[in-house]
């Protein structure tokens, strides 16, 4: 009976397959980058490509407009009152692509090699996003309808930080109202081990400005007279962690929550350094040496300067003390800190750590997002599991992830739901990278998971 | 007598002055960008007009190709083999003018606001070279003859470490030979004090390059388990420099020539703190804090992070931990401190600290420049000292420079010459850095202090 279930829907998948794979690739080539303002044509073009995909599929739609991007709603609703709703969450946007030049193939033309689709999204989140609304596509086109109540939000900022969806929530929660909400943006390890995911990091970003003189100056006429920002921004960078790579902040671990003995059991914590060695070509050194790389990620706040510039960084060379050095620094947190105080705790450090003759001016970004543990005793975890077991033909682990979507705590309150966290990404498709891609066969694999699961869940009510 | 003679030559430089200012705005108008490879054409027009221009005042000019930019030589020989010959240096390329969005007009399009003229090269080196020029064409219009012999040698690649003319000097030194040479690059401490300068710092710069995993990864999923290279490279770079300022390395001090007592005393070392913070609107707080601010300028070497750059630093935020991360590092030499020597050891040094998971490559250039300092009871130390005297009404005084002019060294060995070092630069004038200018006024002072120079030298003889 279940694997008849299945094999039906696999049947509907491939019929439709080659149509699926030109719809993504449409859903591919739209330059939808959040985070830069001139791509702001692109994202809207891209957000009114898919609400009419929707539409055209049964759904009621609607868009959303915010200060930022417009968010996309969709529901179906005719299941009935007595069977539970599931609130599924994903995004449209994606990640700026430079360095440009590392791209095999350009980032908005979608090429597929070896099996995998190569393009800016193809995981992260379109390609995740896209095999949802198949897994919709099939059940229609087998019963006509679904066995389960269904809505869709997808929003257009969660690579910048959710702002516009998060704003919106207060006014949106009859909208949104759900029992069950899966947020479709996260990863397994292997392409053979399915994994739910029970717990995602929070994060919180800032700007840092270190400035000396008011105009850039040359090195020889003031090398050794003037505090060269680069300098400053050097030293109070490098002090945030010690030589055993703890954050050297004072206060900075108070809240962390440690997990009891039966959390940790429940969780994969097994690490194969020399695999991640082959597969991203640095060694796993990061982070406080007193815990495994795994801890480091899941359980373990981490402080990452994702981006720095100062001076003359082109081609040849320009001897100046510039008048400012930028970086950029994000923190990962973990139950129970709070994005705002910690991200103070960081700015306090710094900006009080300025040597005299600079100032260090820190803007702490609004919109963090709170770490999300979910608990793995309900349906939904269930109907899930269950599901992943019948694709991959082996038993489903739970995990965490080291990576945060700001939205999720959120959107868990305002549609007053059980959140549960999935996806088929896997630690090598690059994304937020230069050639970004995502398996063909993982676009199937995807229909199914969610298709089936969706059956199950109406099976449970 | 010499009050008549400088009036003279300042009749005939008021004459021709409206013509001369329209002849260095075509000058400066040339984007004659060394160090970035796409100005190679704006390079080579600037020095093909250069060349004309010389021509046109009576001299035998040559262009000596390099691997490089080109090199204008121009030679005039007719005051006969009992009277000196002065060759004079300076150069026609300029730096590159980013931040471009900082200049108030285009860096390229010379504007005269408040008698200063402001355009990329107005004084280095462009102003400086062109009031020579003036100099020169005064005394052919007041005796239809230069008093001495003059050589002329103006290079394409100052500002990318002079490796053209390096690498031809060998070949060049019969047409080079000299009695004196004058390197017109240099600058005054106030508008109204004129100075002499009889030494500057030797230069090396290198380029670190930082790599951790083989492409950029995802800061969420990888932080904690990867190791930043950014990190990697804020904590090496801050390991340069001790807590009290002074360079950290192991041996570098070790070549370093003390003055004596004599030779400092010669020298004007007052530093008005007050004064450099209200000019530059930064504290004079770099370098090490055991000297005075002029002396770490002078007589110490320093280390300067010129560039920085890694990760995502532009508009938005980008959750990336980079594959590599990157600076761009200069050091400023005194005698006796060898270039190669010492960057090699301040390469090791960085490489040698690199955290486990992360390569550390330093990259030297070649083509640093030694340090060099001039004796002060020479001819041509005394012509220029008097002709700064009468220009300015106000007795010369002695300084030295932190800056470095990398030919220097090499130029004076291959012209057999003894070398004296001067200029009208200002230390606001801002070169280097978007909104360079010089004084309309100065052009004036500069060709009267060089046309005077150039009659005493023959008086002398």
């Amino acid at each position: 009976m279940t694997q008849t279930s299945l094999d039906n829907l696999k049947k509907i998948y491939l019929k439709n397959q080659k149509e699926a794979i030109q719809d993504f690739f449409t859903f591919l080539k739209y330059e939808s980058i959040s985070t830069e303002p001139s791509y702001k044509p692109q994202v809207l073009a891209c957000a009114k490509w898919l609400s009419g995909y929707i539409k055209q599929m049964g759904f009621q739609t609607e868009t959303w407009e915010t200060k930022g991007h417009p968010v996309i709603f969709g529901s179906w609703s005719k299941a009935g009152p007595d069977k539970p709703t599931l609130l599924i969450y994903n995004h449209y946007d994606v990640q700026p692509v430079d360095p440009l030049d590392e791209w095999k193939s350009p980032p908005f033309e979608p090429t597929i090699r070896n099996g995998e689709i190569f393009a800016r999204g193809a995981q992260d989140n379109k390609g995740q996003c896209f095999y949802v609304l198949q897994a919709l596509k099939i059940l229609f086109e087998k019963e006509g309808r679904l066995p389960i109540n269904v809505k869709l939000v997808i929003e257009g900022e969660e690579e910048a930080g959710s702002a516009g969806l998060a704003s919106i929530l207060p006014s949106k929660k009859m909208e949104l109202k759900a029992d069950y909400l899966a947020i479709v943006d996260l990863g397994i390890r292997t392409p053979t081990k399915p994994a739910l995911t029970l717990g995602i990091r929070g994060i919180v970003t800032m700007d840092v400005e270190v400035q000396g003189s008011k105009t850039d100056l040359h090195s020889g006429s003031h090398g050794g007279i003037a505090y060269n920002p680069i300098h400053a921004l050097v030293e109070i960078l490098s002090k945030l962690r010690d030589a055993s790579g703890k954050i050297a902040i004072p206060g900075f671990y108070d809240d962390v929550a440690e997990l009891s003995k039966a959390e940790r059991k429940e969780l994969s914590l097994d690490f194969d350094p020399k695999q991640y060695e082959e597969m991203f070509g640095g060694k796993p050194t990061g982070g406080e040496k007193s815990f495994n790389p795994l801890e480091r990620n899941w359980l373990r706040p981490s402080v990452e300067v994702n981006g720095i510039s100062g001076g003359y960084a082109g081609a040849g060379f320009k001897t100046v003390i510039p008048a400012k050095a930028h970086a950029k620094v994000s923190l990962r947190l973990v139950p129970n800190q709070d994005p705002q105080k910690s991200a103070r705790l960081v700015a306090n450090f710094l900006e009080k750590n300025a040597p005299d003759g600079v100032s260090v001016k820190v803007t702490v970004h609004p919109g963090g997002g709170k770490p999300v543990h979910a608990k793995a005793s309900s349906k939904v975890v269930k109907a899930f599991a269950e599901a992943f077991k019948e694709v991959y033909k082996t038993p489903c682990e739970f995990i965490l992830e080291g990576a945060s979507i700001p939205i999720v705590t959120e959107l868990a309150l305002a549609s007053q739901s059980e959140v549960i966290l999935l996806g088929i990404g896997l630690p090598d498709d690059l994304i937020h990278a230069p050639n970004e891609h995502f398996g063909v066969d993982r676009l199937e694999k995807g229909s199914l998971v969610i298709s089936r699961s969706i059956e199950l869940l109406g099976d449970y009510a």
